[in-house]
């Protein structure tokens, strides 16, 4: 008799995106997943069983209970990694490949039983970095309620009146977070949940994970980045615009067209086979050639620092990179490209589409028009 | 020189609540953080440093990319645990403790490189489980939060008009999706995210863990179950009640009962040194008492078949456990307490309310009241 080959997840669908990935179903505690030789066995608790049988895309649904139970019997208080070990030796199972981020704790008690617990370096399933239609699909309909989000604060900016430095809406001054609630109840009013919507004004977008809080000052930019994910089909989408509420200034307004520029350059280089380091350098090169400098100055880091896109799908930063990391694209892959450049003295201008790689250019999923006055 | 005392954690604090609570940084991406001595260091990318010096509470912040700098000067294509060699190196670490579900390839990584990695059974930070009054307080500013949206929802139904089976509302037939919406945006208005909220009527209930979908039915039981998270503390709240809209059956009004008694008696158990498991017990034999049984009937579970309740915090669920684990409470804990009675014939009950365990007794955290029909 042959080994089978088995994979072994204990976790959180919730949580853990190659779990739902396998099983399609969501629950918000560990559970144990074992596939071998192709079938899929989840083992649930009394609380979950019974949706599981009726909503996980598995072939078998097995009481965790009931291995407890048999599990009592051997030990006076069994550890998961001993009921476990009951499965395995009904499947005939000695040796388990686990993901790269399966729990050491779980995997040395395992190994203590004599088990060979192999990590898997990621991507545990190669398949979920190219995505299907339906998962196209599911992206592309959450990018919709982003830019509706995006264009409901929009519509607050455009109706918010400029006294002094500050921006009045509805008789108060406007804030950051009074924007940001704005584009998370629409994306609620979707069914999509936006954590840690940025809505950075000034100096605080120089920080390019600075959510944004306090006054809205006129005539400065605002980094608008959402990336909310869909609650019924769990897919994320992403977006950054930057737009000033009255006049920019020329500094930021170069610095608008340089981004700009290098952005369309970087959405221009994507395609089946592409490398993401050469797109990275060029989309770098081109904010370089228009006088745009990176390093560390004042003690903070300026310029474009970060990489240049990555991949969007039941999480939010997926494979591949668009960056330094050697990473080539492949035909079905939805990546973002989002250069940004970031000084003290002028402010901060990051743009952000979503893209689908194609076999000779991409498809650009995202219709927010790109603009830098308002 | 004595070996130094090592802890190492490499995760993404958004997801990894151990690392938030650590450092107090909410990031996206995993970072690592290494305390030698009780001294906290981070490694973080030049995307993170800047705001990880200004808001992290640890004692240094050190740049990833000047490591991956050097560790490329001796591999050709460093790994993360390449570079953290480096630092183990300068720090005079060979031996570290692990959280229970660090990821097993990086352990594996350390040790081929003679490094010694110890997983730490949870609690990784026992004196997380015991609150601060800081973070009572917190909780239960999202616990009032929770309640501001079950109003709303009420509402929603004291409005709502019968005709037939079914409840109108503003002209429409009112589901569980129109239900969780006001709830989900209530609490989004005071900057808390929802997420899995459940609003779920007659035999949808009767799977505790179904978000429920459809039309509400008039004269059923609905179970509103809401545990929201507030971005801005990051603290959980848990509150869970049913009602019914127009008139309850005989049946359900004993359920309901069955359960509220439970309730009570269980909230009346908890206090420093009560044990779980004998909580537990005593909730499941007062509802069994008033008749009413736990078992598989026509393939499904029904009856009590869940835990009276877990700890709440930075995750929605933690030790202890109010179940048949052995866990004993303390002083400081907040826990949920929440029976329920779960038929296909007559549908589902639940109770829920969060109360901090006391030296001799406990305080509800909850005010919302309880009571079945309106």
């Amino acid at each position: 008799m042959t080994e089978p080959e088995a994979l072994l997840i204990i976790a959180a669908s919730e949580v853990d995106s190659n779990l739902y990935y396998a099983t399609r179903f969501l629950a918000p505690d560990p559970f144990v997943f074992l596939q071998v030789d192709g079938r899929k066995v989840l083992l649930m608790s009394d609380l979950e069983i019974d949706r599981a049988r009726s909503e996980a895309k598995v072939d078998e649904v097995r009481s965790l209970s009931a291995y407890e139970s048999k599990a009592r019997q051997r030990w006076p208080n069994p550890h998961l990694t001993d009921t476990l070990w009951l499965l395995f030796d009904e499947e005939g199972v000695s040796a388990v490949t686990v993901p790269a981020n399966f729990p050491l704790e779980y995997a040395d008690r395992l190994r203590e039983k004599g088990v060979r617990a192999t990590a898997k370096p990621d991507p545990l399933f190669p398949e979920r970095v190219v995505k299907s239609p339906e998962e196209i699909a599911a992206i592309e309909a959450t990018q919709r309620h982003t830019e509706a989000a995006l264009e409901a604060a929009l519509n607050v900016l455009r109706e918010g009146e400029i006294r002094g430095a500050h921006v009045y809406w509805r008789g108060e001054v406007l804030t950051a977070e009074a924007l940001k609630k704005v584009i998370n109840v629409s994306l609620m009013e979707n069914d999509c949940i936006a954590q840690h919507t940025i809505v950075a004004c000034g100096i605080q977008g120089v920080d390019p994970h600075n959510q944004g809080s306090g006054p809205i000052r006129a005539n400065e930019s605002i980094v608008f980045d959402i990336f909310p994910r869909s609650s019924r089909s769990r897919y994320f989408a992403d977006m950054t615009r930057t737009v000033v509420k009255g006049r920019a200034s020329d500094s930021l307004k170069r610095m608008y067209d340089a981004v700009l520029a290098a952005q369309l350059r970087g959405i221009g280089l994507i395609r089946h086979g592409a490398s993401g380091p050469a797109i990275h350098a060029e989309v770098s090169r081109t904010m370089e050639r228009l006088g745009f400098e990176t390093g560390v100055a004042d003690g903070r880091h300026q310029g474009f620092f970060h990489g240049t896109g990555h991949g969007v799908g039941l999480d939010i930063h997926e494979p591949p990179r668009i960056s330094k990391a050697n990473h080539t694209l492949r035909t079905g892959q939805v990546v973002t490209v989002e250069p940004g450049l970031y000084y003290l003295r002028w402010g901060a201008v990051r743009i952000e589409d979503l893209v689908v790689v194609g076999p000779s250019g991409c498809e650009n999923l995202t219709r927010a028009p790109k603009f830098l006055e308002l």
